[in-house]
């Protein structure tokens, strides 16, 4: 199991519309889908990440209620999944669950749909997550996107996901789904 | 633009947790996680399939919300995205509206997560796309997955998504996102 990849869907520090630094709020099916996602390509954790103490403790209740509670008995695959989710209040607080878990240093990987100069390719991170002595941390953002700071913070940048064609507004459900695959997947 | 493959989300019929045969909800978020991502990847066509007339209604009443409504100034990609969602009854309609529009035979591809005897692999999928002279419809299943009499019908079956490990439950919007990525993206 390539334990060595985790994934971290950040709410701040992210931009909106107007290209503002926001928190945004979670959303349900982002729990759900993206640990489903992640636990499918045996992943050891999924972090949400958000300042907001009331987000948290939501994030909390729902995995709760899936995790020990009635849904725990009901759906035993949800529970599963939601086993490797983390409600934290920072990206640094993800770091530090990570690097007490598996005793490796950390190395950070910022996601996103814009062209960037310094970006490394699926297949050269591919290989780079066959070095066991190292843990990754794959960064999502949600709303219009990860905030600068991050990518200038992150000690990899991954190239973005083309389309076919122009267009190109993959939701951030998707956009996981198919870095997972390309980064981990076998057919 | 590889206009020759499309997507039907199934709402019937589809089994339920108890393998019977039920007909599903809608949930709003197949509507614009799966466009997002049909669009991405250059697909003329998403059919949402579901025999109620109420659904019918309510998913095209959010259709036009954005595709002309309020909604289409607000977010012109999302509205974009929308203009290939067509809501249709039954998987008979959405093969008669591809033929209209496309002018050429359509071949059906049945989905699913279960290991079965006489699937295609994703690599002969991808070659077989290359035939521009028909179309390909590719079937997904709400619920626990798409009725056996779908499989019995289509021409082909599409090998399951195998992830890291035994657990393997994505979200059919995550599988989706993977199908597409394997069958024409580039990277």
């Amino acid at each position: 199991m390539p334990a060595n990849l985790a994934v971290a869907l950040l709410h701040y520090p992210v931009y909106n519309k107007h290209r503002e630094v926001v928190t945004t709020a979670f959303t349900n099916l982002d729990i759900h889908d993206i640990a489903r996602t992640c636990r499918t390509f045996g992943l050891s954790r999924y972090f949400l990440v958000t300042p907001s103490i009331e987000q948290q403790q939501l994030i909390q209740r729902i995995v709760t209620h899936w995790d020990s509670g009635w849904g725990a008995d009901y759906n035993p695959d949800r529970r599963e999944a939601l086993s490797i989710v983390r409600s934290v209040q920072s990206l640094d607080d993800a770091i530090i669950d990570l690097q007490q878990s598996g005793q490796l240093p950390v190395s950070i990987i910022a996601t996103g749909a814009a062209n960037r100069s310094n970006t490394v390719s699926f297949v050269r991170l591919r290989q780079m997550l066959q070095d066991k002595e190292r843990q990754y941390l794959l960064l999502l953002g949600t709303g219009w996107g990860l905030a600068d700071e991050l990518f200038e913070q992150a000690d990899t940048i991954l190239e973005p996901i083309q389309g076919v064609g122009t267009y190109n507004h993959l939701p951030v459900r998707s956009a996981l789904a198919i870095m997972l695959d390309r980064l981990l997947g076998t057919y």
